[in-house]
């Protein structure tokens, strides 16, 4: 598989280093010119949101209508009533016949996937089950080149709900195109990445390792990647009580044990995980990070749409 | 009334049969060339959906927004906030002041017609009531137009609930507009046509007949029209567990009794009426029928707002 | 501040009536002849409505995409989700990276100049807690420039919730840029304006009286701008019972007290309040109102953003 025209987007596994730096260098070209003129006109990407995420899907209706694009779509409370008897096979046939892209969001992992079988047209995974967000995972291999040069030889960590949490899955799948120094898997016990994640990033040789404690590594960390831990993955919630302080990033942590030039990333939305006072500082990236979402998923639906 | 300009489309039984050959060579065009610039660029689609339908509503979006238009409006969940102590009449006449074509689903019977005394706007109705559903109605004519190069001289059967279904309802009376051998009118006792669309029939000379088994006619049939049958239409869930199995259509009764050059159509969503197992085969042309949605509603929507 | 370039639109009174009648004059032109080219291509409208207002949102939607721009954002139902656990601040934050420019409708006072402190792109004012809704003031002023020829001289009156409505508190502010010969405040004493409302009006030298009884002033009045009075505003609903029958604006009372002349206005949805028989007559101004607002918005947000 090669070449970005037509493609499907499933997982980030499918693409290889030279074509994220490929992608990476279009979307260079359109953060800084923008687009001249409307590419897409007439075309219709469908969006289909069967779990919600407003920011992700008007990162990618930002996106396809600056092209000069157009949407259609429904947002999980509307597939509901769609899935009502239909099924998904057919829902995203009726897609397919409306629209030139289709974008997935779902709970199980592997709708993306099968949408792309159905589906004459191109599929654009935005979150599906618990592994796969290859988007977010291209941008935040983006956000990281952007403010650092580059990604290898960097310390990195990556701290949160590893388990559950797709964007966190994602973007460590994603390092492993990548040369990083060391890769810092940070999590409660409950919540440490899947048996199947390890197994790749070890078969691919990041030297990554598991800890509990970010005190106990936030010194070497270069980039520090932040994602929520849901109160609801916790059978018992004291549990969660007794844990969660180990996982909130503080203004004092950072200014006592960090390096001067760490920088926080996060897919957003960020609650309690990151002391605000720190959004004022330079360390946070994460807004930067958002900013550069609909740039990338321009550069990314030109490619396959062009 | 003749020519579509500044038109309403409000029943199938207002247009004349050389009008829906005008629109269908229109389609023609559009569906193999598309549209070259922009046509309605700046344009405005309100779409008014007292009631839900993600289908047709993405259809049309789908259309104007090809077009170089745009849409604005309300899905069912707002409609209700909408409805709050406003009159009907004043939310159409908000529409039409917002928009240039208004597209009104309500489920009273009347609403459509309603909504194009008050707008000085063209208003389609994209169903309403028990009875009218004109641009379905024109699709499925064109679909059959389309695999068949005719309608006159063909056996067509409609099957399902043929009493509240408005996509049926639609399909039947549209029928009159041409010259079917036979259309057999298949439907539980519970869910025959209204007596107001049989005398509409009849009146027209349509050659119909009455029948509650499939089995008996389905060998002479060319296009098989169904629809779904509602378990909430029987007021006895027995009565409809009784019945439901002589309304399913198998892949075993298509291969064993019918035509091989049978062709099913559906307005869909389906759900249990027909055996997922032919969507695979040659006869299933609902997922064609619904692709075609979209050129034959732009070249509609272009007819009356150029 | 001067000019409307990259401006925010908060308060109708941080505007000056020159300013106002250069964005008029722009409405008129747009009005007459539309707009030649698609001068906002490419550029994107966030609409962030933590709170309902389908007409609201779709004059902007309609101006906006009138523009050639189009429009991302989510409704008050989705609100509720995005707010989960995120902050406001990081909303808003995540919207400015998407767009162009916010329109910001929010049930508590301040939220839109928050807002605009927060973003980079100019925000607008949709209407936020009690008391200010900018661009709705803009075109009550609009209309009445466009009916009568002038503002100044003439005897207004002002009738329902002058309270807790943020349309009739805009109104009201707004005529503060004028000369009108009276302004008659007429609601239960109740719902009578807030103190901060009228100790500017009365700063302003605005030459107003608090009335209870519309048959009192109806004969004097050329403007007649009614309010919804909402039942839950009562807290005892015998109360309501008793002071409804005098904020309804009958047929009678026009025909037998009101100058021949009178123009009654509504900002819209109208319930009980006016009789549905003055709908047909020459003094029922309230649906051109409605028209003029995409043309004015459409004029504020060429301003702001070419």
């Amino acid at each position: 598989m090669s070449g970005f025209k037509g493609r499907d987007v499933i997982s980030i596994l499918d693409f290889t280093r030279s074509e994220l730096e490929e992608l990476f260098e279009y979307t260079d070209i359109i953060a800084t010119r923008g687009v001249q003129s409307k590419p897409l006109e007439g075309k219709i990407m469908a969006l289909a949101f069967f779990e919600p995420s407003t920011r992700t899907r008007m990162s990618f209706e930002s996106a396809m209508k600056r092209l000069g694009g157009d949407t259609i779509g429904f947002t999980s409370e509307e597939a509901t009533s769609i899935a009502k008897g239909e099924s998904f096979i057919d829902t995203i046939r009726m897609l397919d016949s409306y629209s030139d892209i289709i974008v997935v969001r779902h709970k199980y992992d592997g709708a993306a996937k099968l949408a792309a079988e159905i589906a004459e047209n191109p599929v654009i995974n935005a979150g599906d089950g618990k592994q796969h967000h290859p988007t977010q995972a291209m941008l935040d291999l983006y956000t990281i080149r952007t403010v650092e040069g580059a990604i290898d030889g960097l310390t990195i960590g990556v701290l949160g709900d590893l388990k559950y949490g797709r964007a966190a899955s994602s973007f460590i799948l994603a390092l492993t195109h990548y040369k990083p120094k060391k890769v810092y898997l940070i999590s409660p016990p409950q919540l440490k990445p899947r048996r199947e994640v390890i197994d790749i990033i070890r078969e691919k040789g990041l030297p990554y390792k598991e800890e509990e404690k970010i005190e106990e590594v936030i010194s070497e960390i270069d980039i520090l990647y932040v994602t929520r831990i849901q109160k609801e993955r916790f059978p018992d919630p004291e549990e969660y009580e007794k844990v969660k302080g180990s996982y909130k990033v503080t203004l004092d942590l950072i200014q006592r044990k960090a390096k001067k030039t760490i920088k926080i990333l996060h897919p957003l939305p960020k609650t309690e995980e990151i002391d605000p006072r720190i959004d004022e500082t330079q360390h946070a990236t994460y807004y930067k990070q958002a900013k550069l979402g609909t740039p990338l998923r321009q550069a990314l639906i030109l490619k396959i749409l062009q």
